[in-house]
C-alpha cells in the first residue's frame, strides 16, 4: 500500500520546484489536480509496466489539461522514472520535459496543450481497446474545468456514451479558476454533473483533495459495465500553498525563489526518497491478423468512375493487405463512399456522426495504439477539425484523411460544401503528404501508398465521374508525378491534378488543332512535390500554367513555385478567384477560369 | 389571421416543385420543418418588414440546417416576395436561390450549410440586440437533429444561457433521420430535452406537425424573460408524402417528375394565390454614437513593447473613432491584451470563454448586424474555428481576427501554443487581408486600417517585447510594405515581418561590417502583398530571401513568390522546418534557422 499523503506532498514539491527552476509554467494548475492524480496512479487501480511504456495493456493516462505538465512529470518522478535532475530541465531547450507534454517524453500518450482535445484522443484509445484490441486496459483523461467550454469535449462525451465505453474514465479538475478569472460555473459542481449525466455518462462527484474519496472513486469507475465514467472533483487551484490557493491572478505563473521558499515551508517535510508502486498490467496482447496481397485492379477505360467512389473500393480492396486499417466517417459515408468498406467490414468501421473534431481526435488516439485510421468527410468539413489535425502532427499521428467533394466542380450544392482551402490546410502540416488523384486507378494506387506511409496523409477526392486515364498496373508514389503529354516543341507546361487534369488534356487536344503543343503534368502528389520533373519542364518549356479547383493561395500554384525557387520561370496560376456559387460543374469551371477554355487562353497569352 | 394549413400546404408544394425542377436538393429535410416554419413566420409571433430586409428591428431567421433551403425560399414565396418563376431557378447558375442559403438571396441573414454553425451566428445577433442595439427584435434559428452532434452547437448553447439571451429562440427539427441513416437518438426527444435543459435553456417539446402546438410554442418562447428557449419538435422527414415520409434513403434527393406527380396528388389542392401576412416590426432604431478622432501615438524609441500589448492599447485608442467596435476574447484577454479594452469599455467586451468556434460564429452574427467585432485568442487556437472562418467569407462577414503568440518565438510553452499555420489559414480566405506588424507603432496603425476595411482581416501579433522601429506618425496601409534598408549595391533582398524583421535588421548590421549590403523589406501586409516593391527589389538585387516564424507552406514565402510570378527571381525561404519545441525564443530562432545568423548565411550562400 502506497503512502498516498506522502506521495501527494512529494508531487506538489516537484511541481513547485521544477517550475520555479524553469522560471515559467503552471504550478497552480498542477497543485489542484495533485491529489487526484496521486490517487489515480498510486491508489491501486491504475496498471502500468513502468519499464515498458509501449506495453499494449498499460492503462493510458492523457493530460487534456496539458498545461499541468509539471504535475505529469512529477507523477513519473514519484514512480521512480524521472530523476530530480531531469525534472529540473523542465521547459529547457532539448529537454523531453516540454512546456506541454509531447512524445519527446517517453510516458506521454499524446501531445496536448490545445484544450478540449484530450477526451477525443481517449475515446480513440478506448474504442481500440474495446472493439479492436479487445484488451482490458483503461484510458484515463484529466480535464480542466475551463476546457469544458470547448464543444469538442461534448462531442467526445456523446460518442463515448454511444459506444458504451466503460473503459474510459474522465476526471474533471474543477478548480474554479481559468486563465483570466472565474469559469462560467465556478464551484457549482451540479452544472457539470447534470450536463455530463445528460450526455449519458456515469458521474461521481467528490472532494478532489480527499485522498480516500479519490481512491474510492477510481475503484468505482473501474467497475463500470456499460457507460463511461466522469469523476467530477471539487478542487482548489494552488492547493497546499496558502498565498496562491484559490486565488485569481496565479494562472501560468511560476513562484519566485523567495515565494518558493515560503511555499515549501508550508508544504512541510517531504520525503524525497519516497517512490510509489504501480501494479503491473495483465500480460495480454491483441491477436494479430495476417496480411495478404490486395486484389488487382480491373477498371475499364471506357467507363467513368468518380475518385470518391474509387476511394471506397480502395478501402475494401486494401484491407486484407493492411489489417490494421480502421475506417471512420462523419455521417456522410454514402457520399465519401467509405460505406463500401463499412458494408463489407462493419467491425472495422466507426460511425462518428457529424462531429468532425472528435473524429479527428479519436483517429489520433486509434493511430497511437498502432492502427491505421482512414478518416473521411467532405473536404470542406475537415476544416472543422483543423486544430485537431494541427495537434496530431505533434503526437506523430499516423492518420489518413480523405476529403471528398473537392472544389467548385461539386456543382449545385454551392459554396458551403466546396473544399477550396483543404490543400492549404494540409500542406501547412509538418511532414505531411498531400495527394490528389484524377481517376480511379490513381486513387486506388495512392490509397495503398497512404497506408504504407507512416504519418499524416491527405487524399483529396472528386465528386464527379471522371474517365479512367491510367492502366490498371500503373504505379504511383508519394512525391511522384506523371507527364501525360510531352514533345520537344512544347511551348508551355500545364500542371494540373484532379478534375483540372481532364481540362488540361482537353486543352491539349484543342491547342494541337492549332499546332500548339503543350506539356501536361499530373501533379497527383502535391506534397512532397516532384521537383525534378517540374524543373525539367520549366527549363524545357519556359513557362508553367497551374490549374486547380482550389483557392489561389496555399495550393498547387504555391507548391509548384516552391519547387522552382532556385531556378524560377513564370508561373501563371488559374485557380478559384471569384465568389463560388451554385451551378452545373462545367458552368462553374468556366466561371472560375479553370476550364479547358481558360487553359487554352492562358497558353496563348503566355506564348505571346 | 393567416390560413396556416393552406400556407403549409403551399410551402410543401413549392419545396417539392422547385427541387424536382432543379434535379437536386433536399425536399425531405424541407418537409419535416415546413409546419414549424409556417407556424413561426405566419403564426403572428414573427415580425418583419418584407420590403426592408435591412430594417434594424426585423426578427432574424437563420436556417442552421441550410440544406432545407427549398423550404427557406418557399417561405418567402408564401410571403409574396419570391415569384414562382424565381423559385424554379433554384440551384441554377446565376440564381440567388443557391443550394444552401447565401447573401445572394436578399432575405438570407447568414450563409449556412456547414452544420452546427447557425446557433452561434444567432447568439451574435441576439447579443447585439440585447446588449448593443438594445432593440426588441428576436433571433430564431432552425436546427436539424443531426447537427446537434456538433460541439459548436453546445458552445453556442452554454454561452447563450450565460448571457441570458431570452431573445434567442432555437427550433430543433427532430426528424430522426440523418444523411446516411438514423441519428444517435432517433425520436427519443427526452435526450434533447435533458441535455438542452442542463445547458440552461427553457425547453418546449411539441409535435412539429401540429400547427396549433407550433403556434403556442412560439408565443410561449416570445415571453421568455431570462433564458433562451429551445423548441424541440418531433417531426417526420418527408412529412406529407407517404412514399418518402420517415423513410431512410431519401436524404438530399429530388423527386423525379413521375414521383412529383404522385406526391402532389397526395398533397391535395393547393391555393397558389394564397399569401401569408407578417406583422411589421416596431419602428425603433439603435442610438448612434458619434465618432471622434483617435488619440495620437506616443511610443518611445528606447522602450520595447510587444505587438500583442500594442494591439490591446490600439483597441482602447481606436474605439472613439470606431464606435461600432465590439471586442471578443476566448478567455485569454490577459495574454492577447484585449483586457486593456475590456477594462476601459466593459460594455463593449464579450467574454466568450474557451470556445473559439462559437466566438467566431457569434462575431459573424455581430458583424452582420453592423458592428465591427475584433476577435482575439492565441493564433494557434484560431485554427479551432477554421470552418467558421471559412463560412464567414460566404456571408460577407466583417470580422477582425487577432492571433497572438505567433511562431516559435513564444518560447517555453512549446509547440501546442505556437501559431505556425495561421497565415496559411487566413491567406486561403477569398478577399481576406493578412497583416503582420513588427512593432508597436505598426500594430497600432494597422489596427486602424483593419477597422476601416470592410471584410475579413487577420492581424498576427508577437508575444515578445520588440523595439519600436517606426516614428509615431508613420503611415501603414493594407497592401503596403516598408523598405527599411536599401542601396544601389544591395546583393540580396531580405523580406521579413514581425519578429524576423528584427533578425533581418541585425543581419544587415552584421553583413555591413563585411561590406555586404542587403535590402530589408518589412512585409507587414502579407495579403494583399506589395507587388511593385517586391518586383523592384527582385530586379535590382536579383535574389530574395524570405524569413518567417511560420511553417514553410502558405506563408510569406508563398506570398512573395506569387507576387513575382511574372518576373521571377530565386526565392530562398527560411521558415519553420524542424519539429518545434520548448526553449528560449532566441534558441528556437537559431534552431529553426530563422535568426540573424541564418539570414547572414543565406545571403552569403545566395551571393556565391
Amino acid at each position: 500500500m502506497n503512502d498516498l499523503e506522502g506521495l501527494a506532498r512529494l508531487i506538489r514539491y516537484y511541481s513547485l520546484v521544477s517550475t520555479t527552476e524553469a522560471g515559467s509554467g503552471h504550478p497552480t494548475s498542477s497543485l489542484s489536480a495533485a491529489d487526484l492524480m496521486t490517487g489515480l496512479m498510486f491508489g491501486g487501480t491504475f496498471r502500468y509496466d513502468l519499464d515498458e511504456p509501449s506495453h499494449p495493456n498499460n492503462d493510458r493516462l492523457i493530460f487534456s489539461k496539458g498545461h499541468a505538465s509539471p504535475l505529469f512529470y512529477a507523477l513519473w518522478a514519484a514512480a521512480g522514472k524521472v530523476s530530480e535532475e531531469e525534472l529540473l530541465t523542465l521547459r529547457k531547450f532539448g529537454s523531453p520535459l516540454e512546456g506541454h507534454p509531447t512524445p519527446e517524453f517517453r510516458y506521454t500518450e499524446a501531445a496536448t496543450g490545445s484544450l478540449g482535445q484530450g477526451l477525443s484522443i481517449g475515446v480513440g484509445m478506448a474504442l481500440n481497446a474495446k472493439y479492436l484490441d479487445k484488451l482490458p486496459y483503461r484510458t484515463c483523461v484529466l480535464l480542466g474545468d475551463s476546457e469544458m467550454a470547448e464543444g469538442s469535449v461534448w462531442e467526445a462525451m456523446e460518442l463515448a456514451a454511444w459506444y458504451k465505453l466503460n473503459n474510459l474514465i474522465g476526471i474533471v479538475d474543477v478548480n474554479r479558476l481559468g486563465q483570466r478569472g472565474e469559469t462560467m460555473y465556478g464551484h457549482d459542481l451540479s452544472v457539470y454533473k447534470n450536463r455530463i449525466s445528460a450526455f449519458g455518462w456515469e458521474t461521481i462527484v467528490i472532494d478532489g483533495h480527499h485522498l480516500p474519496q479519490v481512491q474510492t472513486a477510481f475503484e468505482q469507475a473501474a467497475r463500470a459495465t456499460d457507460r463511461p465514467v466522469m469523476i467530477i472533483a471539487k478542487t482548489l487551484k494552488g492547493k497546499g500553498v496558502s498565498f496562491i490557493e484559490d486565488k485569481n491572478g496565479w494562472h501560468g505563473k511560476a513562484l519566485k525563489k523567495e515565494e518558493l521558499k515560503r511555499a515549501l515551508e508550508e508544504l512541510g517535510p517531504v520525503n524525497r526518497e519516497l517512490r510509489g508502486a504501480i501494479p503491473q498490467p495483465e500480460d495480454m496482447i491483441a491477436s494479430v491478423v495476417p496480411s495478404h496481397i490486395a486484389a488487382p485492379l480491373s477498371y475499364r477505360s471506357d467507363k467513368a468512375v468518380s475518385p470518391r467512389y474509387a476511394y471506397g473500393t480502395a478501402l475494401e480492396r486494401l484491407f486484407p493487405q493492411f489489417p490494421e486499417m480502421v475506417v471512420l466517417d462523419a455521417e456522410v459515408s454514402n457520399s465519401t463512399y467509405s460505406e463500401i468498406f463499412r458494408n463489407r467490414f462493419p467491425d472495422r468501421f466507426f460511425e462518428m456522426f457529424i462531429a468532425e473534431q472528435n473524429m479527428a481526435g479519436a483517429a489520433l488516439g486509434i493511430s497511437l495504439r498502432g492502427r491505421i485510421p482512414f478518416v473521411s468527410t467532405f473536404a470542406a468539413f475537415l476544416t472543422r477539425a483543423a486544430d485537431q489535425i494541427r495537434m496530431s502532427q505533434y503526437s506523430n499521428g499516423n492518420i489518413k484523411f480523405c476529403g471528398s467533394h473537392a472544389g467548385v466542380s461539386i456543382g449545385e450544392d454551392g459554396s458551403s460544401q466546396m473544399g477550396l482551402e483543404d490543400i492549404a490546410l494540409f500542406r501547412a502540416i509538418l511532414g505531411s503528404v498531400v495527394l490528389y488523384p484524377s481517376d480511379a486507378v490513381s486513387t486506388e494506387r495512392l490509397g495503398g501508398e497512404m497506408a504504407w506511409h507512416s504519418g499524416i496523409v491527405y487524399l483529396r477526392t472528386t465528386r464527379k465521374d471522371l474517365p479512367v486515364l491510367y492502366r490498371n498496373d500503373e504505379a504511383f508514389w508519394i512525391g511522384g508525378s506523371k507527364v501525360l503529354r510531352s514533345s520537344k516543341k512544347d511551348v508551355a507546361t500545364v500542371v494540373a491534378a484532379g478534375i483540372t487534369l481532364h481540362e488540361a488534356l482537353r486543352a491539349y487536344d484543342e491547342l494541337k488543332k492549332e499546332n500548339i503543343l503543350i506539356r501536361v503534368i499530373d501533379l497527383y502528389s502535391v506534397k512532397p512535390v516532384d521537383v525534378a520533373t517540374l524543373r525539367r519542364a520549366a527549363i524545357e518549356t519556359g513557362v508553367i500554367i497551374t490549374v486547380e479547383d482550389h483557392f489561389a493561395e496555399g495550393g498547387i500554384a504555391d507548391a509548384v513555385r516552391t519547387a522552382l525557387s532556385k531556378q524560377p520561370v513564370p508561373v501563371h496560376a488559374l485557380a478559384i478567384r471569384a465568389m463560388p456559387k451554385s451551378g452545373k460543374p462545367d458552368e462553374l469551371l468556366d466561371y472560375e477560369g479553370i476550364s479547358w477554355k481558360s487553359i487554352v487562353e492562358a497558353v496563348k497569352r503566355a506564348k505571346s
